[in-house]
């Protein structure tokens, strides 16, 4: 690979500090042990150039030589095929880590994120739509748990499945919603121990500070 | 491949009927022009067999042999390395389908479903919450516009990101949401046109139809 150039916002509001999603993409690279370097781009200000990389004009993006790749999940896909830290060396193990990628991000976060902006927002309790919502959340949970019950990681070994399912759940659990799924919450615990994990996330809360 | 099987519900109320998810896969296999065969599994009564093949109690799944795969965006990045009519057979061209399939299903779809509930339960007009999700929508579509006004498909050729891109505006179309986005719209009607999904979409109407 060539140089790895991961692109962030310079800056961003207090609240979503910890949780923008360059977070997975640097989780990825630290666990892989890549060398990667970081640029910004202005969150305040998105231009032509910023949408030549993110055609919804979000972050992050990731160059590798003339490659820019923009997508959380298909960031960690092409990292994914490059290092066996990432991803089962075998091709079952491979299937296995794809299919609980798009299960973190299309079947767990299709519901989390809805039911997070209810949060946000101030809308749950007795508004409209929040019961489906919550409820939700509370049937795929409930159907997690006995999976993470039963094994440490998704696809056999750590994989990229598992950087996307457990920061999926960490902002369910920022909420306090994983407290009647405690295998969940202890995934995410164990997820978020790992030391690249902890590197990543103090390297995004400093990079936004050195930006006030 | 070994022998491909489709599972689905063997029969699904009138509501979501053309929308199940195995459209997707059966779209895909009928571009590709792989042989399956479909099988069904009850919808009232889910079952430890159904939960072996889908954690979340859903459909659809495919096995290939002794693997067995759950996830629509999983199966078709799956049947994409399989086959030249799903995916581009350069990298560059591989990157940027699976780029745009993690668009459709991650930016566009989490925004969508949330946006189809709120028709579906007729929570729209004053009620809280639905602003929101209602100009996340719009939002989204007004930077899919520019895109899809300016290429035929995704990703340089048809491929497993139109198929997904498609099926998740389709729902938008449903409830007359892509007025405003022509290039949306027409999208939708070009891909939709094509002899592979009026095949998919007659067969899944025509399999539920059988269970009444």
């Amino acid at each position: 690979m060539a140089d790895l150039v991961l692109t962030t916002y310079d800056w961003v509001p207090e609240t979503p500090r910890g949780f923008v999603r360059d977070i997975r993409v640097r989780w990825a690279l630290e666990e892989a042990g890549l060398p990667y370097r970081v640029e910004s781009t202005p969150f305040r200000d998105r231009g032509a150039e910023h949408f030549s990389h993110h055609p919804f004009g979000q972050t992050p993006w990731l160059t590798d030589g003339d490659t820019s790749i923009f997508e959380s999940g298909a960031i960690l896909i092409y990292l994914g095929e490059r290092s066996d830290a990432l991803m089962p060396p075998d091709s079952l193990g491979r299937t296995e880590a794809v299919e609980w990628v798009f299960a973190a991000l299309n079947s767990m976060e299709m519901a989390t994120v809805p039911w997070s902006i209810f949060h946000f927002s101030g809308l749950t309790g007795d508004s409209p739509g929040w019961k489906f919502f919550d409820d939700w959340v509370k049937a795929r949970l409930n159907h997690m748990e006995p999976v993470l019950a039963d094994r440490e990681w998704l696809a056999g070994s750590f994989s990229i499945a598992d950087i996307l399912m457990a920061d999926v759940l960490r902002l369910v659990d920022r909420f306090d919603g994983l407290a009647a799924h405690p295998a969940c919450r202890a995934y995410v615990a164990r997820a978020t121990a790992r030391p690249a994990f902890i590197k990543a996330h103090a390297d995004q809360m400093a990079h936004f500070a050195a930006a006030d």
